[in-house]
């Protein structure tokens, strides 16, 4: 991804967004009002729709370790130790953070409050750990299919939606399986409609070009939608809860 | 991966498996009895363990273009048109069933019976159209996490299970959403429990070594599931359909 573009005077963050890209961290997806499940769509040969939304899996940090990434990050010398023990430095949602605290947009106030805020959750309470948002699977019944005698059950996966009020923006909080262990790993989307991109021409209607980029404004206007963000991140897990209270002790030193 | 072992006199297949792959095609994972549900292990780290078994994401094409991949099939001369427009060579589950043919272990009436069979299978009811293996999603009711409101909603993917009876070997379809497009996607996998493997040392209660390689053997006692596992991918969609009649017509040619 190219470089965020920070506009000091204006306290404003352009941040650039591949349309094209089908895999990866940022995906253009359409939500039909029949499901309101988001079905990723190709924007090269099926054009925009009113209907499109972005689905943005946000990062908040980035291994120092990992140069190529970490070149992508405009705080590179920032740094705090990650719960899984890696020396990380401030990416993407902690970035935006870094400038409106530095910008006087979010205040010192703000970010001790998120850390009262999280030091009050116990970790039974942790979204991890939560009893009831845990991965489901219905008691196998026999289903005949084409002459195959198949088991057949549901797998239930919880999805948690938030929408913060007053913005067109939505979080998703997926629960899925841990990649390498027991348990359940929550993941966070930033869902925001593609009417909220600046492009050079107006999306709707048309197709992608080849590789063409969108923005995504960051203004005082929308800041707090990420401030909640990385407050929810803090609720995800132990792990997430750590990093969270790490990256505002940062900001707050910085 | 490396190539596969074929042993024409013995009329058995030595198919070599990387333990390791943490992604990728084959993964080892743990069933526990409780929930039945397969979770990744990490077997440089916890070892093996009589629970686990071997889940495989099993292809039948490879497409002939993809020439790193080709090499890994025996049979890099076969070619059939896939559904998708390539030209395709046979590659693992249609390549072992093309060596039992050739060795008389199936027969050719037996392949014929499989299109037969597909032929009989109307499109409206492959697994892919199945009215009743749609992705299901729950009306979100309010839920209060932590002070968030979220909404919460449940999305329940279907699974099926299918026993092949006198072996301990199973097939999972999964049915997830398409990538690209309205609609869903029946993924199948092979397990088959680690104890199956042929390797140097006894698997269990140790850990695996960097890169370890087991083997898994086919020969004439279970090559009748990978046939059964074969009229299987013919009824997951319309593409897998035409792929395995081209597949079988191209065995019967070869």
């Amino acid at each position: 991804m190219p470089k965020i573009l920070i506009k000091t005077q204006e306290h404003k963050i352009e941040v650039p967004i591949l349309l094209t890209a089908v895999s990866g961290k940022i995906r253009i997806k359409n939500r039909s009002i029949l499901n309101e499940y988001g079905m990723p769509v190709a924007v090269r040969r099926d054009g925009f729709a009113l209907s499109n939304y972005v689905e943005w899996q946000i990062g908040y940090d980035v291994v120092k370790k990992e140069t190529e990434k970490l070149a992508e990050s405009s705080l590179p010398k920032t740094e705090f130790l990650g719960a899984n023990g890696k020396i990380k430095a401030l990416y993407e949602l902690s970035e935006y953070i870094w400038y409106f605290y530095k910008w006087n947009v979010i205040s010192k106030k703000e970010l001790e409050n998120v850390i009262v805020y999280l030091n009050s959750v116990q970790d039974h309470n942790l979204i991890d750990k939560n009893t009831e948002l845990q991965i489901d699977r219905t008691h196998p019944i026999a289903k005949n299919i084409n002459g195959f005698d198949f088991e057949y059950t549901q797998v239930k996966y919880p999805l948690l939606i938030y929408k913060y009020k007053g913005y067109e923006i939505v979080t998703e909080v997926k629960i899925t399986e841990k990649q390498c262990a027991v348990g359940i790993q929550p993941m966070l989307y930033l869902c925001f409609p593609i009417t909220e991109f600046k492009a050079d021409v107006n999306l709707i209607g048309r197709t992608s070009q080849a590789k063409e980029i969108a923005h995504f404004e960051i203004t005082v206007n929308n800041i707090k939608v990420f401030l909640e963000t990385l407050k929810m991140f803090g609720i995800l897990s132990k792990n997430h809860k750590h990093d969270i209270l790490q990256i505002i002790n940062t900001i707050l030193a910085g």
